[in-house]
């Protein structure tokens, strides 16, 4: 589905359910956000995103703890799962995405390299996460990171 | 200037401050934070974005008095200027923009028609606001938006 379409669909459903949704995004660095306010009447569902791009704000506006950045990386499940925590709790939302990769050029390595985006889906009941590997520069790898991001939540919304 | 060359110029005059930047985003949503981490080696100057879409978000995050939202309204330099203020002092940036306006289609009153957009820019010395009018659909207005914030930017740094 295109982005687009994607953003239509969660919208419906987060509107049947009087959901908000709030968004967490570090490497995609407000992308998310800026799709999903394109849409006409997104104020209705979207309650507000955090552009986490330093570790510093990922701490104080997502209290992910530093030392589970330290041990695991900022690109881990771990820190995603408590971004996309932080995210839903500090902004009273039902639901939050979390997105943290690695975009490059620069900034891989052989555990970890360019491409690598971790993902989390919190809500109330459950939170999810997600570890992919995408290949391109740095825009594609932006670019199908939104549009993961957005399927996975609506497939997890509809189950 | 096209938003590319924008940003780049922006990110020369940051990196040779030594400044960090943070953006306090709501009609735009996220609009202008992905632009700036389109560049690669953003993360040398860009520190986070707050994308305030909803009251409760400019208060908890920005720290805008429920008040100033009340009397001026969300979309005012009053606002603006707040928000922009708070975005700095919160995330420890040296300099932080503000955006809150009316994208439309719904949303426009005749004191302020879809299209209205104020703007702040706060550094430690000093914090300036203005308020543009422009035309053309929500996407339209969002970019010249993210554009005219990032070009007033840069004007106020070199002066």
């Amino acid at each position: 589905m295109h982005i687009v379409d994607l953003t239509k669909t969660l919208a419906q459903i987060l509107l049947s359910r009087n959901w908000a949704l709030s968004l967490a995004e570090s490497c995609t660095g407000g992308l998310i956000c800026a799709n999903l306010v394109d849409l006409a009447g997104s104020s209705e569902w979207f309650e507000r995103g955090y552009i986490t791009y330093s570790n510093a704000a990922k701490t104080e506006c997502l209290d992910v703890p530093e030392q589970v950045i330290e041990i695991y990386g900022a690109v881990s499940e771990e820190v995603a799962k408590a971004m996309a925590d932080g995210a839903r709790v500090n902004s009273g939302s039902n639901v939050a995405i979390s997105i943290t990769g690695i975009t490059g050029p620069s900034g891989g390595s052989i555990e970890k390299p360019v491409g690598t985006v971790c993902f989390g889906w919190s809500t109330e009941n459950q939170t999810s996460t997600k570890t992919m590997h995408f290949d391109g520069d740095r825009q594609n790898i932006r670019q199908q990171a939104t549009e993961f991001a957005l399927s996975e939540l609506i497939a997890l919304l509809r189950n």
